[in-house]
Formats: structure tokens, sequence, C-alpha cells
């Protein structure tokens, strides 16, 4: 039997292909009035909540690596990484549309692995998929992918709340996609290649997890400020800072990093935890009260928030971030988020 | 003074620039309560209308060419086929989102050219630009747009409602778009391509203009079925008929083709009519009295309509179209839609 390409079974071969193949719950849904293959999607938003919508872009070679990422997996990133600032905005995540730019020798069944993950995550978030385009990219291929969620109550979590005084935390472990990263450029032979520890940390690359029960539970616990980890820590919360005016001290001691991230870079953990971007863990403020409304519910849906610091005043340069060692020392540090060009 | 690059500025220095670039009118507005720079934009729906999403991916050397497409009406073109999709359903657009995958030698002037193309079909449809995603992309440029519109008063046109006694009508004329293509792939010394026709042809593939008014009207109005002219008559009609179980007869002699069109291409005018694409124009049914309340209004504010054709019963081999030259004769044609792959 000869495989199917994208360019045997055609654009709208494809996309009957692809539609099949999804579970209804994810394609059907009473609010979904008309679904993939119309000229629009239509969908039947809750009353009185507002829309939060949100895009990302994936190019091959810069965002992700065939040799490295399967398409399943590749599916679920691309929902993941938007799913991700719905949950940084406290928000629930409702449909999906994704552009897919193929060469035409991409086989079909790949596609299909793309939709199963992306589907996979759609199903465990309780989204929809509305449909898309797919369009012919000879030279490279790309994904887009746009998510509308919606505010609960009407109310989200924005970056400009944080308040001196509030503390500053991060869900998860920081820098373990980094590490993920690093373990599949390294050669074959290398051991730390083969470690016990390595395959939980190529996942949290690949497979992230977006924190949408957590940014739930942020927003009605009363947390000041969020937003999700992309660009890294130390590229992400200036961010916050800047939007509220505060300046920031971080104890580097508290930082939560796997023990396995520790012991297979001991030279560069640190760095990967403060700059490494992809975790897409949610880092957010909150006072001591709304802190202590959030940990013990996150604890027991097995949540893990870890306080790393605390928002001081801005100082005369406007707003900063310190860090600190164990002895109380400061430690000098670049801050700035990854940049494309 | 050197040339600014997307290279030079950086990925937030760009996206500054365009912010502060846009017309305020298009990217704040009471109902957007977050717009460009946070994890999400925050908008306020109108409350019990339903919501339509649609998403058009272009990729460089496929869907233009920047030989001969400037940055700003690919900014419009961009987004107009996205806003073609809404008004498609009858629907109003609210706003967009774009996801542009850049190379880092790219001037600045060149993207902020392309957001006044956008921003100039925002602004004359009444919508927003919410956000976006900027990423780097060696190979190729690329862009996506997602448009999220509202119905009208909860109602919308589809596909699927063409009865049969419909008349089948077109907006404006149709293979213009194909004939400007035609003209731009011609060596610089044929004559047509200096023709005193020429530009309006040209402009009709690089600027389409979305029946948004249009739609509003097929709508209010009754009409049965409509979508937009993407794929040509021939391959875009189908979908109708085949949605809505009917056949259909069309007269060639009713085709609106303009007289610059038909000069200029005496051999391929009706190719370009029926499989031509691009032309964004609006197919719609509606019974006749429906036709009459569509074809005064639409009179009123310039936009010509044209029945073409009639809707008849689905033939033991299923939904089809037959065409019929003046004498009444058959005329053998292939449909089919334009494939990407």
């Amino acid at each position: 039997m000869t495989r199917e390409t994208v360019g045997s079974v055609g654009e709208f071969g494809l996309i009957d292909r692809i539609t099949k193949s999804l579970p209804s719950k994810v394609r059907s849904h009473p609010s979904m009035r008309v679904g993939i293959g119309d000229d629009t999607a239509v969908w039947q938003p809750t009353p009185g909540e507002q829309l939060l919508v949100t895009t990302d872009a994936l190019v091959e070679r810069i965002h992700f690596d065939l040799d490295w990422q399967d398409w399943e997996s590749l599916g679920w990133k691309s929902l993941a990484v938007n799913v991700s600032d719905i949950a940084a905005m406290g928000g629930r995540p409702a449909l999906a549309t994704f552009t897919l730019g193929l060469q035409a020798e991409v086989a079909v069944d790949d596609i299909l692995a793309f939709y199963r993950g992306a589907a996979r995550l759609a199903e465990a978030s309780g989204m929809l998929i509305a449909g898309g385009d797919i369009v012919r990219s000879p030279e490279c291929l790309s994904i887009g992918v746009t998510v509308v969620g919606e505010t609960r109550d009407g109310r989200f979590l924005s970056r400009s709340g944080a308040q001196v005084g509030d503390l500053i935390a991060v869900s998860g472990t920081i820098g373990a996609a980094a590490a993920g990263l690093k373990l599949l450029q390294l050669p074959d032979d290398d051991p730390r290649r083969h470690a016990a520890t390595a395959p939980a940390l190529i996942d949290a690359l690949l497979e992230p997890q977006p924190r949408v029960e957590l940014g739930e539970l942020l927003l009605a616990s009363g947390a000041s400020a969020a937003m999700d980890l992309s660009d890294g820590l130390l590229g992400d919360l200036p961010k916050i800072l800047s939007a509220s005016q505060v300046s920031a001290e971080l104890q580097i001691a508290d930082l939560p990093v796997a023990s396995s991230v520790r012991a297979l870079f001991p030279h560069d953990w640190l760095s990967m935890a403060l700059s490494g971007g992809e975790d897409y863990e949610l880092v957010f403020t909150a006072s001591q009260e709304a802190y202590d409304a959030i940990s013990g519910p996150a604890n027991d849906f097995h949540q893990m928030v870890t306080v790393i610091g605390r928002v001081v005043e801005a100082d005369t340069s406007g707003a900063s971030l310190r860090m600190f060692d164990e002895s109380g020392n400061q430690v000098p540090h670049t801050t700035g988020a990854f940049t494309h060009f």
C-alpha cells in the first residue's frame, strides 16, 4: 500500500480525513453552531463573559525540529502554548483554529498525528477545534494557532496589578524545558542522554502542561498579577514589573529547579532556570493572604507553587529585578526576553 | 541614516513600533479591555450575538509575490480574505490577530506599511487589531490572520439553505483578479500590460474589497445561502450545491465579466471568470422575492449584483452544475476547487 501524502489526497481530502479523525467531543457541541467546513465557525459564547483571544506561530527549525519532535507532540505543543496564554489570564479556553503551511510530501498520517496531539489537549481542556486553513509552503513547515477563551465571571488576571509587599511565586519547576532541549542536543553517546530522569525533562519541552486550573484558582483567590513563562523568568517577570511599575527581589535558593536538572547540569542549571524559556509555568504575584488561599487548594490538585521573592518599590531607575544568594549577597544578572531576531 | 530592519530593532522593538503606528481607532475601543501587549486580548462581545471565527494563511511565492505585491496591499489583502469569510456569513467583523514569520533582513518600514494596509481595511470595516505574534522564519515569509466577527441578531448565512427554484447571483464582476494576475505575469513589453484598464484589474487582485455591507443585506433580506469566491465560481458554487443537496443551471451569457477582461483576454475570459479565483465576491442564492429585496438596496450603495442561473433539483448523480450557452446548448466544464497540493 502506498503511503498517502498531503499532495496525493489534496487540500480537501486532507481536511476530510482530519475532520473524521477528530473525537466528536472536540468538534461538536451545542455551543458550536457551525464547525469545521464552512466559511467561518459559528460559536455561542457564554452570556456576560468577555473573550480572550491569543495567537502564536511556530516555524520549523526555529521553534521545533522534527528530528526530535514527533508530530503528535507538535500538535499538543502548538495548542498548549496558546492555552497557556489563556491560563495566564485566569481564563477558560474555548476553541482553537489552526493554520498549517505544509510541503506536498508530508504524510497524511503525520498530519493526523498532529491533530491527535492537539485533540488530546483540547479534550483535556474542554475545548473545541473550530477549523483552520491548510496551504502549501514549499520551503518550511509553519503552524499558526489561535485560541479563543472566556473570562470567568467577567474577570481576568493581568500583568499590571502587582503591589509592593506581594509575594512572587511560580508554579511547578523552572528550567526543565531548557534541560530537555539541551539533552536532545547532546550526542547520542553522552551518558546524560540516557539518564533515568531524561525522559521527563524532554517531555517538559515537548508536551508542556498549560496551567489552566491554577490560573482559575489564582483569579478566584485574588492573585494580583500573572503571566506564563515562555521566555524564561528573567525575560517574563520584568514584563509584570514594568506593567505594574514595581521592582522585585528574588532569592536564588528558593527557585524550584528539579533535582534532575541540578544533577545533570551542575554548571548550567541556574541559567536554565532563569533564562531557559518554554516552561509554560505561571509566575504570579499575590498578597500573603491571597497566597495562603492559593497554596492549599493547589496542593489538593497536586500543583506545586513556590514563593521565590517579593515585590518592592520601583527604584529611581524604574522597574528592576534584583537577585540574592543564600548569604544575602546580590548576584549580577542580565534581564531581557528571548528575542527572535 | 541606516535603514532599520526587523533584526536590528528586535521582536519587542518591532511590536512597539507597530503599536505606535496604528491609528488609535483600530487598537482601542471601550469593548477592548486589553489590547496589544498582554498574554491575550480581552474583548467584550455584544450580548446575545454568536461569534464567527475564521483564519487564513498566506505564504510567499504561493499566495503572493513581493515582486509585484507591495507590503501595504499585502496587509490589506491578508486581512481582506478573512473579512470576506465573515461577509459570506452575513456577519460583522470585530477584531483581527496576525502572525508574521519574517526574515531578520526585512525592513521595519515594510512591516509598518503592511500594518498600514491592514489598518486601512480595519478602520473601513469598524474592526480592531487585537495583537499577534511575530517570529523568525528564515526560509519564507508567512502570514496568518484570524478574524473574530459577530452574527447580526444571532442569525447568519450558511451554505446549506439553497432551495429548488432559487435564483443564483454574484456580486460585482468575476474574473478580474485572475486577469490582474495574468497581467502581472506578462512580459513588461506586452501592450496589454499598459492598457488603461490594467490598473483596475491588478487592484482587484491586490486589494480585494470584502462585501461586508452586501452580506448584511443578504442576511436581512432572506438570501438562502451564500459564500465568498476565493477558489472561482466552479470551485466554490459546488460547495453550496453539495451542502444544500441541489443542482444548478448557469447561463454563460449572464456572467458579469468586465468588458476590459473580455477585451484583453478574448480567449481566456471565460475560464478566468469560472475558475480564476481570488475575486472575493459573494455568490448567493435567493428566492425571486428575496432577490428583489436585495437588488434595489444593493444598487443604492453601488453594489452590482447579477443573476447568473437557477437552483434545480439534484439529479440522480447528486449535486451538479450545468452550464448553457445563448442557444441553450449545454457546455461541458470541469468543476472543482483550486487545491493547494
